[in-house]
């Protein structure tokens, strides 16, 4: 597969993360557009509060660039849970086109990239991406029910307590998503479910080697280079790894999950992950400073963890996979 | 969300079947390429089975077109187990690119609806599309284990034992899917998940009445009208609704679920079910009439439960999805 080139670029019109006391209390908590202390967001279940906050994000998001529901053409969601239910109660109300999208935690570049796709045509005038996820509905769903108290291991990263959605647009003044290339799945191997930091690397590179090689470019030829979720472990297996490919990851290269919690201050061990992860904090800050004309020229690639609890204690390893969607202020 | 007419009709060059033995001894089961009396397909996990015939479907179907996984630019996979592991482990060793996709049940529509917009505006030439479902996968998960021996009343369904692949290219000689109908979330209250017909027709009313009023057209236009499993219960409130809204659905209309067992032999209550149902059936008896000619013009509309077992026993009603593709031997 190689770079596709979107043939008349949508915007990004508007965004909107919803995010949970955790996320509001890190460093970059005055970004997000709403938060609730409790994280239960006036729900009765955990599931219910992650749908909420799908809802809350698309909502915001639309409001923001002055829509309503009527005025989108399709939703593109998805999350973690178990047949993606967060997605479904979540913009069921809106009564709007759904189509379901699964890539783990790379799920919201995987809308991005699917969506800007079908707007660029023609097919679609505008169009939502939403995902979302929930710390205590992945804590109980993946591993143990949070009043259970499990140890984690220093490589395991905090779910994000959060969702992000984005309008795109075939009008609008940018930034545009330019060009993107669809992840592949990559299997190294790595069989702990407590560091899908490792998991996840393997595929960030396969990725941008790939981008940065049928395209010329460097890293440096970009404002802002930003993964997913890799988080501390992910992050520096993936700048090591490029450093031998030969590219310098130093200067500009950043993740959400390390973006978005203080991790000695917060005990989020390797960092925050989760579909909500890259999703509130590109909705928020990056696409913030884009707007700003702070960035102008970025690659962001959300990273995925492909495998579920059973398919771990089947003896299955955990292939990753990276979507990428290069964004820029230039509708090149 | 309007009827989205495709610009460049994509051909469907190929299909494949792959299926368990209860299929096989089934009504159209001489159709289906591949199938294995033990359900396991050499594997030691259901899981692993299921993924087992995914991977042996795209094989199947790529090679019908004399093509190999270099020829195919991405890969459209989904299925029912929790996070897709079935597509993962599926498609990984085709080392290909890989959207993945969740529309429960409609997940091979919402595939080929995706996919032929993606390829009938030259962003690719060749993609694959492929959803399966397991008999013992889907019990364990959604029901109790076979060994547990569950009763199940008159309206449950039963889970195919299946996996449907077809290659869709932007050139060949059809049949072509021309246009193009994405399904909204239809939530109609129903609780009972041993009846997913009842929480899945209203979804399918609802895309088929958008289509019928937005074309002019009418169910006798056409060949075929095809759902994917609404099952005996699902085509009774189908039928029905559809009559009181002016359709007349006793002349051309089937379904999936009715189509690949025998209902009263095969103790399959109310039918087939599961994303590997349309996906087995299209891919095989109803690609094969199209090919033939026998059939030149059919609308096809696989149907999703949006829920999960624990949605249940939070209380939440099941929402239904209807993804429609109109697919012609004429390339409109």
């Amino acid at each position: 597969m190689s770079v596709i080139k979107i043939k008349k670029p949508p915007s990004i019109v508007s965004g909107a993360a919803v995010v949970g006391e955790k996320e509001h209390a890190g460093p970059i908590g005055e970004k997000f557009d709403l938060h609730d202390k409790t994280g239960a967001f006036g729900m009765d279940t955990w599931e219910k509060a992650e749908s909420e906050m799908q809802r809350l994000a698309v909502n915001t998001a639309m409001s923001k660039a002055k829509l309503c529901a009527d005025d989108i053409d399709v939703i593109f969601a998805g999350d973690l849970l178990n047949q993606c239910v967060g997605s479904t109660y979540g913009i069921l109300g809106f009564r709007t086109a759904y189509i379901g999208i699964f890539g783990a935690c790379s799920t919201f570049t995987e809308g991005l990239l699917v969506s800007s796709m079908l707007t660029g045509t023609g097919y679609f005038s505008r169009c939502a991406v939403v995902t979302s996820s929930h710390f205590c509905t992945a804590e109980r769903q993946f591993r143990f029910p949070v009043e259970y108290g499990g140890q984690r291991p220093p490589t395991s990263q905090w779910t994000v307590t959060g969702a992000g959605a984005v309008i795109l647009s075939s009008g609008g003044d940018g930034p545009f998503v330019t060009d993107v290339l669809p992840g592949i799945p990559v299997d190294k191997g790595i069989t702990d479910a407590n560091n899908m930091g490792a998991a996840m690397a393997p595929a960030a590179i396969d990725t941008f080697t790939r981008y940065f090689i049928e395209t010329g470019t460097k890293p440096s030829d970009y404002d802002l280079i930003l993964t997913g979720d890799l988080g501390l472990q992910g992050h520096g297996i993936f700048c090591d790894f490029m450093k031998n490919a030969g590219y310098d990851m130093t200067k500009n290269y950043n993740d959400c999950g390390l973006l978005i919690f203080g991790l000695k201050t917060q005990d989020a061990h390797s960092g925050g992950s989760g579909c909500g992860c890259a999703a509130s904090v590109f909705s928020s800050l990056i696409l913030g400073k884009l707007k700003a004309r702070e960035l102008n020229n970025i690659l962001f690639a959300a990273t995925g963890a492909l495998m579920n609890s059973d398919s771990i204690k089947q003896g299955n390893s955990i292939p990753g996979i990276a979507h990428l969607v290069h964004i820029s202020n230039k509708k090149e």
